[in-house]
């Protein structure tokens, strides 16, 4: 795995995009958190004019051997069926996208599925069909995280060479909570009890099942001491790509939009190799996984949205984009006071 | 005033409608609030594929002889100066309608100010120039009140008739976060010192004057017996208005977006007027007044965001906009299990 190379994010602007949006015609403060984003935005470009250019999204799909153990209300050949569901434009992550003008692409990044048809939406970067079953071995060679982190980051790097700058990450896998619940247990030192969820819905019986199998993966293989080996032991295919794409698009310094649980999960792993990756990422929404209320927290990460979804596919982030966008219209096109000519706070 | 007639929304359509919900290539549910928001959409316009047509925001601006009293951090005069600057395009819900192709429309309600030239946004609808004082005297007439109500309702009539089904209902006034607490506190029998705020942006010792005056406001006034007595009491000319266009909308069967805190208290007393007038209302944001919190809570209502803006003029439904619309185009546009041949849930 290459080393990535993030920059914090320019403070030299941040007293002048203050004082601009101090400046615009409304009370100090009153936009609240749009106005924090249109800071974070200005001091990513580094300028008092920010564009958002080119939006992307990235599904990433794959499979997991996890699967297989009972940890999931669906069958592991959903994540393929949807993967041809969103090239066919049907899923939900088509919709919102398509209704922002994001485009939207899907990587398969380890489906148990041989897409035998080329599509301009299907990106190929398959590291292998599933990953193994974590319960037993580790899911992945190490040398396949590595090739995930820097496959994804090409992909992204090509994304970025095309004129994009804002660019969200999503993921399908059947199984892929499991495996994410497990990599925060053992990133944060979290029980594993209170960072497992129903996933996309599975019952009592099914939750129990799902903290007994993953407490005793924890058991046997315990925390490795890299992130690489956390990632690679019980890690998923779709998990560590994002994990490079996340990186790669901080180093080139594009706005990184995080969608959900498991998206969040892959940034907490980026942020463990690269603290200043933060800096780039808007965390768009919390999930109804409570895991990922408490993952929000550790990370002092601060949602923009909270519409109890829980799909995954980069919904969140689509949903939240218009947000986005306001944020940085405001900044661009509200008129000050003084052009305004409108009498300031007594 | 005349009696507006609000039917509930259909229930007859309700179960179809859940039916389509669910049949959609997701979890049952997945999608949260973006579901509750399709399914009431679809029973207000009574079809399983409903329609956002010709969205309008109306903004009313109208001054308060209560502004005099010090409860605000600004001038009275910037009522007009953001009139004006509504008109040239330059504030922040002009930004945010553009962005979301939201026409906009400023209702001169009641502004202490003479709009010399006309302008195609311009709606005049001005009672007087400014309510009176209510530390003194009534707001204004019962007549004027009742004229406040029906000509509003006209207003959105008009607009109705040009094709618009959802409609936003935003405000401007100097001094009206002021009538808004007491309005509240006096049709919800909650202490005053709990329904106000800090407005626009007062100090703590601005914050404790507003809250002595409105006090010996009421204690001189009293609690009406009738909405119209309260409206016309402790009322502005722009939240009348608000009234008229709610209880308008509604009878029309059109989406209604509430904004933020003056519009919930326009929303507030439209609903003692026509109970059902709720089933038609989507509550668009939580402002970062503390009583808006309670007052939402007290009216069993969760907005869409909670993006601590505090502005008014709309800017939180405009805001929010964009997520109607998702919740709309998912229901139109996603693919079902069937269609897309995918398993469902073990």
């Amino acid at each position: 795995m290459r080393k990535y190379k993030i920059e914090p994010i320019s403070s030299d602007i941040r007293e002048a995009l203050l004082k601009k949006i101090d400046g615009k015609t409304k009370p100090v403060g009153a936009l609240g958190v749009l106005e924090r984003i249109a800071l974070q935005v200005g001091m990513i470009q580094n300028t008092l004019t920010p564009e958002l250019n080119n939006p992307h999204m990235l599904v990433y799909a794959a499979d997991h051997g996890i699967a297989k153990e009972g940890v999931s209300a669906y069958p592991q050949e959903v994540t393929w069926q949807m993967v041809m569901n969103f090239l066919r434009e049907g899923a939900a992550i088509n919709v919102f996208c398509r209704q922002s003008n994001i485009q939207l692409s899907v990587v398969d990044a380890g489906v148990n599925y041989d897409f035998s048809h080329d599509h301009p939406r299907l990106i190929r970067n398959k590291i292998q069909k599933s990953t193994e079953s974590f319960l037993h071995v580790p899911a992945m060679s190490v040398k396949h995280a590595q090739k995930s982190i820097d496959t994804s980051a090409n992909i992204v790097r090509s994304i970025y060479e095309q004129g994009c700058n804002i660019i969200g990450f999503g993921e399908m896998g059947i199984g892929n909570t499991a495996s994410a619940s497990v990599l925060m247990s053992v990133m944060s030192d979290i029980p594993i009890e209170e960072c497992v969820g129903r996933g996309t819905g599975i019952d009592t019986y099914g939750l129990k099942k799902k903290q007994k199998n993953l407490s005793s993966a924890i058991a046997k293989h315990g925390k490795p001491d890299t992130v690489l080996k956390v990632l690679s032991t019980y890690g998923g295919f779709e998990i560590a790509q994002m994990v490079g794409g996340i990186l790669q698009a901080a180093e080139l310094k594009m706005i990184v939009l995080i969608d959900g649980f498991i998206s969040t999960v892959a940034f907490f792993l980026a942020q463990a190799i690269e603290p200043d990756v933060k800096d780039y990422c808007l965390f768009c929404h919390q999930s109804s996984e409570h895991a990922h209320r408490r993952l929000l927290r550790l990370l002092d990460a601060k949602p923009l949205l909270d519409l109890e979804m829980r799909l995954g596919e980069g919904t969140g982030a689509a949903v939240a984009y218009p947000i986005i966008q306001s944020a940085v219209n405001f900044l661009n096109q509200m008129a000050s006071f003084e052009s305004a000519q409108i009498s300031k706070q007594k």
